[in-house]
């Protein structure tokens, strides 16, 4: 093939399960004509013959997949992250020239997308690292789309990745936008599937209080999920909880959540979100108890040891049906938690990273197409709307009334967990989280108090400015020591 | 300074206050000889002469220092932690010879000391990456020390830290130990820190409830924890808080601790804890809301912003007296899943890291010296002491029986914590964690149907071995995947 063959606007690397559906969604939609490369050629041709209405240009070699673009070339890799990553994108650095945009939409750590960005960047060419959230099923019909990397580079590829995103069902408008400068947009992503943890693990202790303290059975819960979904909690985790609780094991007719092993594992994007928040200092503890719970529920032989020496659990509190609105709005409070610490974490990461992030657009982009999809996230994009200098999603005067409207009930569902011995641990992170930040004074004062004893870490006053420290082995005296 | 003219048999590298007090404690320990070395010769020169009773051997480059010491030549590092380290010890390698020990006494992350112990070990010299605890009064009385690096190199370090090492008041046994290879003690350390900002910020929550929930004043409180210093509680982190809550401040007269701005400050170490058991999937929630908490309390800017949205907070419940023995109670209950926790954290980064760690053995170099020395860390190593093999701190009948006993108190505190609106979150989390282990199931079973649900990650069959995965988008019939 020669450069003068050059049919297809876009191509597409790697084409497992993730790529030969994203491939198929670009073809598609009209105006596209999609390139398709996979190291074994085999798979290449396999997808072509099995999708001939895709019309795809099959390439064997790197050098053929670069001759059949169009410049700018425009390629998105869909391979394993980490090194196979690292080399696809020296593959087609060899064959691409100055100004080509290459883009991962894998799940890479935005730390090596600022650092392939930068590789690529001093070649001449272009690097996207673009988070895509919706599964398979999402690459096909349409995902969210979390570009980073150059503002330049979006010209050429926002059209093509709008038009293949899923769209928001209030206004239509393509779930993707530039999200910032190279690592962002693979931040951005990494905080949405921390905020999915915390979403699913907020989800399953409502469910575990229903059952276990409510005394209602899964079937009975699936329909409350079910009626929770025409409301504030409306979301994709609602949707698809009600079906999963409904469903019947065919083999033993006993409820399906019963036959399921209770391990719930993990893939490494939550463990990031949580480390790299306690590297930034931003408190999301909401997330760091939903990735805590997985951990504990995988620690089997841990808990085969430890229960059978608790010979002795709390007795069941007696509620009444107000019991599960309560449920209701705590999980609705908890939510508003989550999302509140995830934000945090998007912005004091776009200024750790010197990032414009528009939150609000984040917030917008997040409505269709990926996994916590929820009406909710137009009342944040319209919080961000009405301040784009929100210091906390709770500040905000909608967000604050829906909190203050659920507090008593958040109260008495953390309280009731804690006597009936169900652990609520995200319930209970998500308001202790809210009650530090509504305390007029902390204990932090009593801690850095023992700092400056046993360290001399010293300490501010509240009364003037300066850092002292207590002479705590000897008379007492206070001295200044920052002038 | 010829060779023939080695006349010490242990030097310091680096004089800063930590590394002046440990050369001091080594100095004045029978039979040991401490060369010292410091960047500026000044430094060296300035301690040996306000030192005279020490009887220091000065050095003022690498070489002389070399040749001042006895083979195999034995140095501690006492510089700042990074680049500076990594300094030293290229600078002592080029001086040292096979079999010599090089000591790195700082808070080197255990990654790095992995790595420097390798390259050292390339040159055929030793390194000890020895975590040292107790500040700078410990360094100079007596600190508790976790040294790793080759058992080997412990035959020669051993007495010397032997000699300087705090001793367990109960039998008068030195603290430290071989804790493993290579970055075992610096582990370790690491772990220490992170129970340590679990067992400040469990204090800090028991004060603050028995002064807003209690109605009880600083010096009342002071009382109160000086009263607890004499029963299972008995610590020094106990003993401190006493003395800082019962503080006034000389210039308002006013209690200490409502002079202190309330925002935590923090080094790194209870980060780093958090993270690394993040990576390990070890659930240290108790750790982690301390950390998360002094990031909360630093976020001055939010907490500004958020207090004044939130109009309307709940009524103080009313308590009597035996508030104050509930918190006691809730306070050890939380204190138990703390060190459970960070035990699991090490014996799990042990069986990561290749390293035989007793833990009896740490719990037993930890009950002087450091900052969370306490009467309590005998019942730890008496439980390894029942099994080595004890899966959970909490499995231990005495731990079980402990935690029992202060059940019913923990789950008041607990939810009166969530009803008065006092955050409380630590002493949540380690309720939470210990519930989850308790329950027969965790809804852990609903997050893997909603994972297999939306991302085909199968789940496994309580009645059956195998992964499987329903076809939620189809006729929702069961296939198994691993077969």
């Amino acid at each position: 093939m020669t450069s003068s063959q050059a049919s297809a606007n876009i191509g597409v690397v790697g084409l497992a399960v993730m790529g030969a559906n994203l491939a198929r969604n670009l073809a598609s939609r009209e105006g596209n004509t999609v390139a398709i490369y996979n190291r074994s050629p085999e798979r290449t041709n396999n997808l072509a013959a099995a999708h001939p209405e895709a019309g795809f240009v099959t390439t064997e070699t790197m050098q053929e997949f670069a001759d059949s673009l169009q410049r700018p070339r425009t390629a998105i890799i869909m391979v394993q992250a980490g090194k196979a990553t690292d080399a696809v994108i020296d593959q087609l650095c060899e064959v691409f020239e100055p100004g080509d945009i290459i883009v991962d939409g894998g799940n890479a750590l935005f730390d090596d997308t600022i650092r392939r960005e930068r590789a690529v960047r001093e070649r001449g060419l272009h690097f996207v690292g673009a988070g895509i959230s919706g599964g398979e099923e999402g690459a096909l019909n349409g995902p969210s789309i979390m570009p980073g990397g150059p503002a330049e580079s979006y010209e050429t590829l926002g059209p093509i990745l709008e038009s293949i995103a899923a769209r928001a069902p209030e206004d239509g408008t393509p779930c993707v936008t530039h999200v910032g400068t190279d690592g962002a947009g693979h931040f951005v992503k990494m905080v949405h599937n921390g905020i999915e943890y915390a979403d699913m693990q907020l989800i399953g202790e409502a469910y575990d209080l229903l059952r276990r303290v409510g005394g209602l059975e899964p079937a009975q819960i699936a329909d409350m999920f079910a009626e929770w979904n025409r409301g504030d909690l409306e979301s994709y985790l609602i949707e698809i909880t009600a079906e999963v609780l409904r469903h019947v094991d065919p083999e033993t007719n006993a409820p399906f959540v019963d036959i399921i092993v209770d391990r719930a594992g993990m893939k490494g994007t939550g463990t990031w979100t949580v480390q790299t928040a306690l590297s930034l200092a931003v408190p999301v503890s909401g997330i760091g108890e939903a990735v805590f719970a997985r951990g504990v529920s995988g620690r089997t032989a841990q808990r085969e040891a430890v229960r059978p020496t608790i010979t002795s659990r709390p007795e069941m509190p007696v509620v009444d049906e107000s019991f599960v609105e309560d449920v209701r709005l705590a999980l609705y409070a908890s939510k508003v938690i989550a999302y509140a610490q995830g934000f945090d974490l998007i912005l004091s990461g776009a200024e750790e990273y010197g990032w414009d992030i528009n939150p609000g657009a984040v917030a917008k982009i997040w409505r269709a197409g990926c996994i916590i999809r929820a009406r909710f996230l137009n009342r944040i994009a319209d919080a961000y709307g009405r301040d784009p200098q929100l210091q906390s999603l709770i500040a905000d005067p909608y967000f604050a009334g829906e909190v203050a409207a659920s507090d008593a009930a958040w109260r008495r569902v953390v309280a009731t967990a804690a006597y009936a011995g169900v652990p609520a641990p995200a319930f209970g992170a998500s308001l202790s989280y809210y009650d530090s930040l509504a305390s007029d004074r902390l204990p932090a004062a009593l801690i850095q108090g023992q700092r400056d004893f046993f360290g001399a870490h010293t300490y501010g006053r509240v009364d003037k400015p300066g850092a002292f420290h207590t002479d705590w082995s000897g008379d007492r005296t206070e001295r200044r020591t920052d002038a």
